[in-house]
């Protein structure tokens, strides 16, 4: 790929994946991350009100892998730039070098119409930071990229929204402004409730979405499953919770009674068991505050079925939601974070399911 | 006060306010920031289950402020604590010091049983971060602290939970573990649901409340205020917005039909108007991810009064809620953030009007 822009030596440089792969920009290292699509959970948008005709998922356009490649702060130190002073990094200088304020990612990918190059950026300060967390991966879950996961290369942006983790990388370049394309203009904005329609849409007042919120789902007992009250006392319920930005989540909760009342679940997993770094963590330790987490965590917990349903049967609704280390939470309803493009919706999540009478 | 701990060249200093004031430890700068008392809107969990008995605070017990006095990151710098290196900060270490990993602050206030001197700590990575906010600060919106505030010098934390900006400043100390008094190690921290009662809690499992979650409030019309609607037809709406950890605010909807739909307000107000900087930000203009917001916002709208309220008069309920630049919102519901101590209360707030008809 090829690396340009204000503070590069050398711009525009070619950079090969076997340099990459050699060390010349820095050690190889692997890392946990979770990548979401903004528009995981769009279905249960759509449901409330009509929104743009995209993909309607479900709870699933989200995963955590294991990510194998080199530090991009690494990468762009090694081209040449250095890190600001403190005075300058209190005035919110990303680097020694003025003009560069956002890295721009270009894939190889292109629109069927038009034909212009997928492109977006996110702000130098996070693919700067030593503990922004942002690769150039080449290795998904020990194995080479896949051609869908962006073979040869991608760019990783943990806790950002999907979209800026950047496949089949064609070039980075820095830049004072950030990418023109509509991907980043346009596409990953949340438009307030009043907009039905994006044709009056005034993009340039809503900020493109890069961390994203805490988010939480059930995906045992799915949705529909039928529990026989005769067979078993207790379900248990397992599921994920991750919040973007890095910021660790601190507790997830269970309710069967549509939020008034909450157990908290237990968490059984944190960064992936630890796969990428030296040690897992005790999932059972507070996470620390000012750490990151880029990983999602995995809980469980049983529940009692509740008397009424073991003895007449009928159907169990059951919702999680989760904290993260800022204390936010998750939103009850749907509606008030109902958008018209879909976007990140984090409402507490429910699952339905069936029970079949004990007697 | 005196400044002590592992990195500290000629430690236990001792630091005068006229030293601080004369700027041998850093320029003397101001910032608008915001303090937020954990129990803010605690009086409103009260309502739904009991709390812990302790103050029962409405949605005032926040305010925004301009802070005179030294940034606390200059400081230690000058003092000795120096910056480490990448790599260092890449594994997460806050200065070139090893053991020094949190600051801790104690006040000239003590304990009416036992003595003990108030005391609190936080990540010594916050107090380091150029970007931070963290200051000693001796004058409060233009004039010497009064002695409610902390006169004659406090902490300010910006972004965090009040309790963590001492007052009366008597010492601050850098220590490999944060601190062990009850105020950092059980008074501010969220108890699961479950918990009714205190004495079997693990409080060792739950981290302590640092950066603090997305929050609004109306501010007018008052509860209880009454709308003649043969002489208005709309109402303005005001209030504050703010997020802890430095996350602008991006949007402030109000609803009058408890959540199903939503208006956008309008921003009049961002960083108290620009008081201690240079600069009056354009609050129409969208929040840059990355920056740092430590004030709150204003914002207003103007709401119709709703046809069957001008016909028959009776109570109007409108609510507002908040979303931070990572996309996280307030939840609806105050029993799925309730908690025994009744803190970071950040529910959709409420405000209940009387309407008089037009008839």
């Amino acid at each position: 790929f090829e690396l340009s822009g204000p503070g590069i030596n050398g711009s525009p440089l070619s950079i090969s994946l076997e340099e990459l792969k050699e060390g010349s920009w820095g050690p190889v290292s692997s890392r946990q991350a979770v990548l979401q699509c903004a528009g995981n959970r769009r279905a249960e948008m759509a449901a409330v009100k009509l929104v743009e005709g995209r993909a309607p998922w479900n709870h699933g356009s989200i995963g955590n892998a294991l990510w194998t490649g080199v530090e991009v702060w690494r990468l762009l130190r090694k081209a040449g730039l250095q890190r600001p002073s403190e005075d300058n990094a209190a005035a919110g200088a990303p680097s020694s070098c003025d003009s560069a304020q956002h890295l721009i990612a270009e894939g190889w990918d292109f629109h069927a119409e038009g034909g212009k190059h997928f492109e977006a950026s996110i702000p130098l300060g996070k693919a700067l930071d030593p503990t922004g967390g942002v690769m150039l991966a080449w290795e998904m879950n020990g194995a080479p990229l896949l051609p869908d996961h962006g073979y040869p290369l991608r760019l990783v942006v943990p806790g950002f929204v999907g979209t800026r983790s950047v496949k089949w990388l064609k070039r980075l370049s820095l830049s004072a402004s950030e990418s023109s394309s509509a991907w980043q203009q346009k596409d990953y904005k949340i438009l307030p409730q009043a907009y039905t329609t994006l044709s009056k849409a005034d993009f340039a007042s809503m900020p493109p979405i890069m961390a994203m919120p805490v988010q939480s789902a059930i995906l045992l007992p799915e949705p529909g499953s039928v529990i026989d009250a005769s067979q078993v006392s207790a379900v248990w319920f397992r599921g994920y919770a991750w919040c973007g930005g890095g910021l660790p989540i601190t507790r997830v909760d269970v309710s069967a009674d549509e939020g008034a009342t909450w157990a908290t679940a237990k968490v059984v997993e944190r960064e992936g068991g630890g796969q990428g770094s030296d040690v897992a963590p005790d999932p059972n330790a507070p996470p620390q505050v000012g750490s990151r987490a880029w990983s999602w965590v995995k809980w469980q917990l049983p529940l009692q079925v509740p008397p009424t349903l073991r003895e007449s049967g009928g159907k169990w609704r059951v919702c999680c939601k989760a904290f993260n280390i800022n204390c936010d939470s998750q939103p009850g309803s749907l509606a008030s974070v109902w958008n018209f493009r879909g976007l990140a919706c984090n409402a507490w999540h429910y699952v339905d399911v069936a029970v079949l009478p004990a007697a």
